[in-house]
């Protein structure tokens, strides 16, 4: 059986870590690099992600030639947050018949930021029998992914708790610092926050619909907040997201992430099932996210290849694990 | 659509517990009951089963009219430890066109103890288009698929371990009691390993094989302990099984249960996997055994019935999570 091809489509963080992956994974082969970056275009992949050898692959910001003229049929999507950035983006690998799979946050559950576009999404995937997959860390893992898993061993489940304390000193400076408005005084926060430069985690509302979704419950509304935790002395210590799905009044799942910069605290992902049993579920240190994130896309492969045409959301997945074995031995 | 009929084959207490759980969910009927025990024989399951109310299912012994008269989706099977026992046991279903699903810890993995039979085994379901599966705690979950889970954000897996500590002190006097020795002298607990009394936990060596199936690993041996821990004044403390799976004389899978009766001693169930990135799980307390096995059983019905027909074990299983929604829902 040939091997699995697979184009990466932004050499960013998440797509650097996601090549050092893909290159380890057994029965695959890189066909194709793509970002618009002028230091990265025109050099080898392995290169740009760090690799310290050549891959053969040389990355191109021209997606017009290189998606009708390499096939591939996965391609990993690492370049966007939101919805209405992705879809321009994918639908080219997608009209040439590629699976899709991306760390698009709003892609983790397409319907929750624009039902239209998922649709019409949708619509093109099944038209080119594609299938379409946003995943990662959260969404894709702790977020939504685990704690279904989690549920898996109970009757029934009230109220479900994920929180995640993150050491984020690492994204000072950088574009995940600046989304979550790092070391910024209360005055500097709000005005980050009010001209759109501070966004805080974006995905949860697209994990708490994915759980709502599959354990069947009507939620009422998702509220969202983020905000910035400061000391006594008005020293920043955190960015907390909060989402929230409320059925009835009541709290049913509870998503939080204090991403701070403060070396003593302690990190960790939690999680809290309130049902029968209980269960209380802690990660510690963290998951660390970049890695995570691009691994999860990396692991969907076979998965995403094996399943029906048309947008699937971490909640439709099968079991996914550490491909250690020849990705070719999972196919269908 | 027609509600799921689901049979329950043994009403011991994990069949108790499975009841308990399958009369929770909505789209689900359970239409026939089994158990040879006489003081269970002719009562209402309900009564059986502790849910203080009458179900309209009078528990029967004689499978042989059972099976032919009633027909049922789904059979859940809470009999028996061992293949050769649980064999002639669930073919009479499975001639009768359906699935199984069974909390046999052979079941787990049934091509480790006597892959002649699994292989007979799979050739039968297939004939008669229908799915068995051996599920639970353990296996089922927190040995194998919750394990493989977690290795789903990992690009490397090295080694990996799970622990659990578990407060045994309810099944004294006991059939589990008596299958884990506990509060016995040193010497009272070597006779009652040498008259096959005392066995430890089972299913371990089937969770290890799963694993390795999953990530490829080809191990050269799978080696099992099962010794009793004294104190310093001989005094029973507890009961410790141990399977390590190794290759190239290295245990790259350790599972260990430490079953003990000290009401100081903290409960807990631990996942440990040495991999890219590492990943410390804790789940604080333990997740109770009896509870938690058959709710994957029942968790597992909508899927099992969805499947290929053949033996599946918990790593070819989708995403399994609490059926809070009507099972028809998830029937494909």
């Amino acid at each position: 059986m040939e091997k699995i091809k697979v184009i990466q489509m932004g050499i960013g963080t998440v797509g650097q870590a996601a090549t050092r992956s893909l290159v380890k994974k057994r029965g695959l082969d890189v066909v194709g690099a793509l970002d618009l970056d002028k230091e990265k275009v025109g050099k080898d992949l392995g290169e740009v992600a760090g690799l310290g050898k050549k891959l053969g692959v040389i990355v191109t910001d021209d997606a017009d030639s290189l998606f009708p003229e390499t096939y591939a049929d996965v391609v990993i999507h690492t370049v966007c947050v939101y919805l209405h950035e992705a879809y321009p983006q994918i639908i080219k690998p997608i009209q040439q018949g590629m699976n899709v799979i991306s760390s698009s946050e709003a892609l983790g559950n397409p319907y929750v930021s624009d039902p239209g576009l998922a649709a019409k999404l949708d619509k093109l995937a099944k038209k080119h029998g594609v299938t379409v997959l946003g995943s990662g860390l959260s969404p894709g893992f702790t977020s939504d992914y685990l704690i279904l898993a989690l549920t898996g061993v109970c009757s029934e489940v009230c109220k479900i708790r994920y929180a995640r304390l993150s050491d984020v000193r690492r994204y000072l400076g950088g574009t995940v610092g600046r989304h979550f408005g790092l070391g910024l005084s209360p005055e500097e926060f709000k005005r980050g926050v009010e001209e759109g430069e501070i966004i805080g985690h974006i995905g949860f509302i697209e994990s708490v619909q994915t759980v709502a979704d599959r354990l069947g419950w009507q939620l009422d509304e998702i509220k969202r907040t983020m905000e910035p935790v400061h000391d006594h002395k008005g020293q920043f210590v955190s960015t907390k997201t909060v989402v929230q799905g409320i059925r009835d009044g009541e709290v049913k799942i509870e998503l939080e992430l204090e991403a701070f910069i403060d070396p003593k605290m302690e990190t960790m992902d939690s999680i809290t099932i309130e049902g029968i049993p209980p269960i209380n579920m802690v990660i510690k240190p963290v998951i660390p996210g970049i890695e995570a994130t691009a691994n999860a896309l990396v692991n969907a492969i076979p998965h995403v290849i094996n399943a029906e045409p048309g947008i699937m959301t971490p909640g439709d997945l099968p079991l996914i694990f550490a491909l250690e074995n020849d990705l070719r031995m999972f196919l269908k």
